[in-house]
């Protein structure tokens, strides 16, 4: 048996686009992980090496995202195979940006390439989502969906198998997401959200999110910008990111069509029509962190079509 | 002066389409209410007929839908012109099938052609609003909006503007609609509903809506027909409809996409591919009124693209 290495990528994605919370999702270019597996030397799945995680993620199969998905796999096909894997951290944790989705998705694809392809690409996505389950709590789809499928994905939450729309989008949609050095736990940003909406705020939530994916479909830029609004979760949220409105303010002033929180944060996005307004966007939104003194990150990224690939 | 006498007609319409509460609306092609105007011998607005209510609608100027419209057109443009109006209800009251909202749009269209057109098509709408205030308590914009500009609108509730975004769907999407003689009042109907959602409902209702306007725009009859799910009003309303499950379960046997409440009831429609499949479920629905010795009108209808119309 030759040893080929098999190496998988899965990108960021920003999970609830701000108007559609626990639903909608959409998968970035960079920054992303890679996980790499080799022939092992005896049967198991043991995770060799982990890099740029800083040391802060566990090695054991039961205990890392990326043993989880690939275990739950080989347990569906009934196999015992010998697997070296390799996970190469580029995103940070913590972040909002999807990271143990990206892991979750790299392992997914990685472990079906080298196991021959038993799966078809839609369906590794609950074997994706089994690591979510460890990471979140809670079996979410929306970061998966989009890191595996790429796009703009629609997730029907609590629809067993997920029910994933894949909504078109304008071509020229770009991203600038700002990193601050800060971490949100996303157990903490659910406890502080309402166990009840009213109903007026969930029906007016209900008609921006079906305004904004009708935008999205007719590239009406000006609808897109103009509900991209959050009721539910930024409202109750905002307080756990530093500088939020103020960042937001910037991304807006720079001409981004809509500025939210990245899933639970404390990363925060913007959209923007084409890569000179994400650029300008970025650099607003980075300025306000640096007067503040508060270290960041910024990304710009088109929209990924593709989502996972093999390298 | 000439005494031409202009008419309006404007189409029935189905608020909320079950998946979209108080946001979602659709135009039939009939049945229909018809307003005409001719010179009045004096200034101001007189309700000379009201034929097929029965007796049952008011003629005051301030009491009628009709009246109050055109009242506002007026006082906007600051003209005190003699007009006799007649409304011919095609329509049956308090139906849920936007029968006041019919009367209002067709008073608006017809007047706006008598004193020339000041106003395009889109501007009507706050004026039409202005008849459902009246009739309902508040200027809801689900009936008005496509009984005046026809298709399936999306409205965005609490905009001021009302803010309409409407929704492209396949032009072989029917309508299969029946009326059962009972009559369910829009304020009893509102009063049964929560005011309070719980957060998950909230999410699961607007990913539905999402999904469900993206079928429409993909022309994916089999997501129109999986998202066209009501979780918050239909569950608290459906116990005001006679027969309620009988009948829906007897359109899905048929064939429709999907089948709920009208407005605030007690119509129910079905949407269907086709006009054969919309004949054959409104037989089917129709039927299960005549087993239970319940009388009901039956209409087929494809969806009005055009909305109200001068005559």
């Amino acid at each position: 048996m030759k040893n080929n290495k098999i190496s998988a990528y899965a990108p960021a994605s920003i999970g609830n686009v701000s108007v559609g919370f626990d639903c909608l999702g959409l998968a970035l270019t960079q920054p992303g992980d890679t996980v790499s597996i080799e022939n092992g030397t005896r049967p198991g799945i043991h995770l060799v090496r982990i890099e740029g995680d800083l040391g802060r993620l566990p090695k054991k199969t039961e205990e890392n995202v990326v043993g989880v998905v690939i275990r739950s796999m080989l347990e569906r096909l009934g196999r015992y195979d010998a697997m070296a894997v390799t996970l190469t951290k580029g995103l940070p944790l913590k972040s909002g940006l999807g990271s143990s989705a990206a892991s979750s998705v790299a392992a997914a694809v990685a472990a079906n390439a080298f196991l021959g392809e038993p799966f078809t690409k839609e369906e590794l996505l609950p074997f994706a989502m089994e690591g979510e389950r460890l990471a979140c709590g809670a079996a979410h789809a929306d970061n998966v969906a989009p890191a595996l499928l790429g796009g703009i994905t629609l997730i029907r939450p609590m629809s067993d198998p997920p029910d994933i729309i894949r909504i078109p989008f304008p071509k020229d949609l770009w991203c600038a997401v700002v990193h601050p050095d800060a971490a949100v736990a996303t157990r903490d940003a659910r406890a502080v959200l309402p166990e009840l909406v009213p109903r007026d705020t969930a029906i007016r939530q209900s008609a921006y999110l079906a305004a904004f994916v009708t935008g999205l479909q007719q590239h009406d830029t000006d609808l897109i910008s103009r509900s991209m609004v959050d009721l539910i979760a930024e409202p109750a949220r905002k307080h756990l990111i530093p500088h939020f409105d103020e960042v937001r303010e910037a991304a807006l002033r720079a001409g981004a069509l809509g500025c939210g929180i990245s899933g639970s944060g404390p990363t925060l996005f913007a959209l923007c029509k084409g890569k000179r307004s994400a650029n300008r966007t970025a650099k607003a939104m980075g300025k306000v962190y640096n007067v503040h003194q508060l270290a960041c990150e910024t990304y710009i990224s088109g929209i990924n079509a593709e989502g996972a690939v093999l390298l």
